[in-house]
């Protein structure tokens, strides 16, 4: 289950960790609590589009780019710039959370200097996972466990504290991640600017892993950071 | 690969892992840098034994800690209390690192108000493994990757900046690490200090834990920090 | 003065303090913002309890727990998961602070991943106390001071940025408030796991006291954290 | 007991400490690392005096001002800028602790930016007081306890990581102070400066006050940290 | 364009920086989002002076400190003690925003544990910016660039985590700003502290200035951090 | 003056820095405390070569690269891999300090885990700079001020500290830092890795950039971080 605060958010942050899962046979369900029809939609606002229009490509883009990734997508149209973190909200998302119990999460950091929508999202995110654990917190379904939770990175990561706890290889699923970017045509400018993130996280992996690995010569990666501790069965 | 500043470290701090690690048939090897034999042993001393007597009872007490874990153990015989950082005792290391080419490497954190010999041991185990790493540092050997580090927890954790980045499920080795704790005479007071602090790790590994691990009903645990960022090929 | 999310927190959290601050005489008043009913009364809900009756259940249970500590407890049945901070339940807490004019605070610390209830029982009783200061705000009865605020543990300190400022020696009530936890049948595998952590605090009490205490073979102790200052007539 | 860098540290920093401190009957012993003759007498360089002559000026002065304060001075004449951190000094300093088993130790923060002395007399006391209470350790005299530390306060507190934890009240023994700050003739500049930030802790100490304190129109303070936790007997 | 809580902020926290930016011919905005009628007026309550005759006092004098440091001043009177973040609020504060096209941003910092309106007047002067930025956010105006931003200094700077990031010399304002101040007639208590700040500031500003600055004997500094990078043509 | 532990580091961190202060003129004296001989010449030993070749390899590079920046380098050839920190050292970066004067220190920061050398040119850099401002401390040449520090980017700066705290627009140099980096063939793969780290501050530093730059398309830059404040004349 990835949570995010706009449309585009899971294709830049996380679409090598998705594309991962889905090759796995895992299903993904993508929460996305606007369409970043304010905030992140510049070029369509400078082409005069209406909001409502905006919506309808932000939509298209992402259902196209999930579906590249072979995810699901939810849209929740909660508005943004600012997303507003409200207990209704909470309350959708402790459904979803019952409803496809999941065996991951993964959102947004905590801080974002930047852009509020995010960590508004990581708050809503981190409590309804919290209240669907709850048998006395109401609803339909099956109370959650406590799966592990992982914040993808944000675009200024030294300015919003985040720090590369996990470095997940995506080598494999490269062409897809990249097939999905090229859905977001309202953020091209963003296609070569996160590859060379991948890159540079692919270098940094390489620098960080142990001797056995037989790594890609080309290894291209994505960051997480971990809020809670790590369950291991053994260390590696 | 385990660096240590005192002969009972390995075994309250790491036991557990280690006992995992030999169960699996991985070889251990352990290396103690001093016996402990002056800011550890304050019950040989009142009781009026000689250093080195004291020394012979710590190293015997370790060697048959170790045996019971499954793993060999070296001495450096550094002198404790204080252990002092050296380019002598780190190129020694180095050695050990080259020799033994180790997958993982455990060793105390950075900080430790109440005991300076931990960061200390810390310091030069971290140097050595970058100095191993080069084909330009000399000495005996093939150069080593770059394995992944754990810290292990220190007596006083919420003082020396500790934090549980990883709780390794120990229950099916508890009894060998158990055995091994009361290898340590000199200690004998902490034995049931350490079995209570497993049973707490594993209460919060319980709480951490993902829906479907199927957990002991009393799970016991040891927590560790990462000093560098986990390489993973899937989120979990 | 104590402001807590949920009906058993003080008893675990600060059931020495209490019952050493009543065995000198003082008036401690207990605000219970909620009595803990959706999200720590696991056991109730699933033997079938009703709303009502887990309410009712735990507040008897923490009136006895009280009284055994020698304290009054008020319920501000707020709701708990999530106990949402307002400005009307902020407002009740600045009455409370005015009416008791507490020499001493202690409330929950401002960080706890794992329940979002305990950072906003922080919130607002910091807030309430800085606007009961204030001779502008409205309300009755005469502004305060600036009492000592102190924070009690959390139950996963390292994780909750949590770190022991303060040792509390609560040895000579230790039988008091092993009464009072034995009055919260709700939450009864709790009982041994606080008396190990009196235990483990009283160990970490020992280490870091001075010369001269001639303390207890066996101390029993509370941490707390101090946000403030404190101020002293004298270092020790 | 008090360690510090340079002669001069133990007035502007700690007399107020020093003087409450005698005023009550105690010892104090102060441990005078270097007499600040290279880098905390510009004006005596300036006006030609060679290190001899500077040297006896500085223990000249700084005795005159413990005797004012009611401590003794003992010096070490480690050289100071830099003063090094040595196995030899720190032993001599587990000496004097042994020999005084202080109560109470005040020392310089772990962190001072323009000044490398003060983290190097930091590192040496904390070390010493460790070693002076293993049994094993060698030297005269009986082990010492684990006496509170407090680090005063550095030049400038936000640059060095300070943070007000105790807020000493040295109203009473004010003039006291300012007379041995008088006796430091090399660095007359300060003696308003120091005086001022008295003033300045003394309006945080009063806005931190509990209500009953009943503190003087005109209070004046020094502010401490502490890197161990407190151990009290009641929260206050 | 400067964000502030309370009538007096601007005055004591920014006065010089207001006045040298008029000195050199630019014209500054003052946002003040209360009057700061119910937590800063202690004087005046206590004179039994009512709600409204408070907030007259204290505009009429805040009024005539703006004109002396010649800046312009607008109130929105959003009611302090506490004052409450709104989307409303916030979104006045865009209007001004893109009115104004602020070349450099000051408001509070984002921590102050006395004193809760500061970090509520941060967050909604940050989040407007942000939103100002943005094309897709509604409203009149243009949209603005990134203008810098500044946090000045709180009352008790080491508590609220304020480090001093650049030291601003307002040397030869100071007059002007003495003369602001002294505007405030509610607040008489504080005409010293805040002149003795500035000559604390200015010291350390002379400690950390460059070889060649030719500074005034007595320099006269504020205190800022900056949330975002310094963009730089040169290092200086 | 800048201050590095290895020949290439002045250009892959500073280069930009450099050549800017080279074209108004200014003279820029590097002090390059190693070769890189050992940790950074993986290729040559990799070759066969032997360290004098590669140490005379490395200074052939590093003089190309500097002159090609416009500056003069000075090597001390004090052994890399492990760089030791030791008086002698710092004392013959203090007589460089009072030679050059310089107006400004660049340096490495205070951490980096995966290269020790780093943080020891650091500590002998600014312990150097405090020396060398004290009249009392021996040696030929005048005191200096107080110059500011800037430390520069390290290989991996999310896990080293790293925050950018300064962006420094270093896009009409960039050719000349794209062929002083051309100089040091023996690390070649860093070239497009270090032009690919310009883009991407470039694009941090427009995000940062208040509204009237008129910055280029492809700006490129550098980021530094400043452990001292910064002095100001004005907010900007």
């Amino acid at each position: 289950m990835v949570v995010t605060a706009h449309a585009g958010d899971f294709v830049w942050r996380a679409g090598g960790a998705i594309a991962l899962a889905a090759s796995r046979g895992e299903k993904v369900t993508i929460a996305c609590l606007t369409f970043g029809e304010r905030g992140e939609s510049a070029k369509a606002w400078r082409e005069g589009k209406k909001l409502d229009e905006i919506k309808a490509i932000r939509r298209e883009e992402a259902e196209r780019a999930a579906a590249a990734l072979g995810a699901a997508v939810r849209f929740f149209d909660a508005g943004d710039y600012p997303l507003t973190a409200t207990a209704e909200l909470t309350d959708q998302l402790v459904t979803v959370y019952r409803e496809t119990q999941p065996d991951v999460v993964l959102t947004h950091p905590t801080e974002d200097p930047y852009n509020g929508d995010h960590p508004a999202a990581n708050r809503m995110a981190l409590e309804a996972r919290v209240l669907a654990q709850a048998i006395g917190y109401p609803g339909e379904g099956e109370i959650i466990g406590a799966p592990p939770v992982f914040y993808f990175e944000p675009h200024q990561p030294e300015m919003s504290g985040f720090r590369p706890e996990v470095l997940l290889d995506i080598t494999e699923v490269w062409e897809t991640k990249r097939a999905a970017m090229e859905c977001l045509g309202a953020q091209q400018h963003l296609w070569d600017y996160y590859t060379d993130l991948a890159v540079r996280r692919g270098v940094q992996l390489k620098r960080n892993a142990g001797p056995n690995l037989g790594l890609a010569h080309r290894t291209m990666a994505e960051a997480f950071m971990r809020p809670y501790p790590q369950i291991a069965k053994e260390l590696a």
